[in-house]
C-alpha cells in the first residue's frame, strides 16, 4: 500500500490485492455521500475534477445511469486520450458499477465498483478495479494511476468545498 | 477442465483459470462467425437458445450494441430468474464484451468477453467470465453453469442448422 498526501489532509490509499488482479482505492471526503455521488454523475460536475490538472476533460457522452454509457477525452500537452465504458448499475448515493477502457490499450477492460459510505456528513469512497491479469493490473499501477487519482481527488475536494459553500 | 458431449458432437469445454478468478469456455459451431454473432445480437434469435430448455426466455430489453444494455427473465418450473448487464463493446462478427448479474445474487457482477474465430465456415467461440473472487467463481461453476451452457449451445446448434438451411 502507498499513499499520497493532498492539501485537504485526506490521503488516497491504493492497495494491490494479493490474491486477485484488483486494485483497491480508499479516500475520504469532507462532504456527505449525496454530494460526492452527484459529482460523479452530473456531466457539468464530472468535467471539473475527473483527471489530472494538465488535461481538459471533454465529454463525448456521459449517461451515468444503470444501463447507460460514457466516452470522454483528456486533452492537453498536444495529446488526446480517449476512455469509454458502460454503467452496469448506478444506485443513488451508494454504488456505481461500470466498465472502463483506456483507448490506448483498446482490448483492455476493467470492471470498476465504487461504493460510498456515510461517515456522518463525511464520506468514505472505496473504489475497486478488476482486470484479467496481474500483468495488466501492474501496468496500470506503474502508469502513474496513483498520482493521477490523487490529483483528481484533490480537485474533487475543491469542487465539494465550493458545492458545500454554495 | 471438463466437457459434456452434445448431439452435434461439439463439446463445451469449461476451464477454471489457475491464476485469476476466471472461467474460460470454448465451443465450436458448424456455421460461420456472422451467423453465430447474429444469434447473440438479434432479440428474436437470442430467445430461441439462451438458457436451458426448461425455461422460457423473456426479454425486458436486449440492446446488443456498444453502450447498450439488457435484462431478461428465465421463466419456468414456477420460478422466475432475472439477469441484467450492459454491453461495453460489440464488434460485429468478432467480439462482445459485457457485464452480467444474476439477480438472485444482486451484488455479484461478472465481466464477460466473447470472441469468435473463423475456422473457414465454422466458428470457434471463446467466452471468459471474470469475477472478484475465487469463491464467487467456484460458486458459479458448482451452480450447474456447465450443464446449462452445454444445453444452451445445443439449442444454438439447432438454431444455426435452421438458419443455415433457410
Amino acid at each position: 500500500m502507498s499513499t499520497t498526501t493532498p492539501t485537504s489532509g485526506h490521503r488516497t490509499e491504493v492497495t494491490s490485492d494479493p490474491d486477485v488482479p484488483l486494485v483497491r482505492i480508499v479516500r475520504e471526503f469532507d462532504a456527505p455521500p449525496a454530494l460526492v455521488f452527484r459529482a460523479h454523475v452530473e456531466p457539468e460536475l464530472v468535467t471539473q475534477w475527473l483527471g489530472p490538472r494538465k488535461y481538459e476533460m471533454r465529454l463525448d457522452h456521459w449517461d451515468c445511469r444503470t444501463g447507460g454509457s460514457y466516452r470522454f477525452l483528456h486533452v492537453g500537452d498536444g495529446q488526446e486520450h480517449g476512455f469509454h465504458g458502460c454503467f452496469h448499475e448506478v444506485r443513488p448515493n451508494e454504488l456505481i458499477v461500470q466498465t472502463f477502457t483506456y483507448e490506448g490499450v483498446p482490448d483492455g477492460v476493467a470492471l470498476e465498483r465504487l461504493t460510498l459510505d456515510d461517515l456522518g456528513g463525511r464520506t468514505r469512497l472505496t473504489a475497486t478495479s478488476l482486470v484479467e491479469s496481474f500483468e495488466a493490473r501492474d501496468a496500470v499501477i506503474s502508469s502513474g494511476m496513483e498520482e493521477g487519482l490523487a490529483e483528481a481527488y484533490e480537485r474533487l475536494d475543491e469542487l465539494l468545498l465550493r458545492d458545500t459553500a454554495a
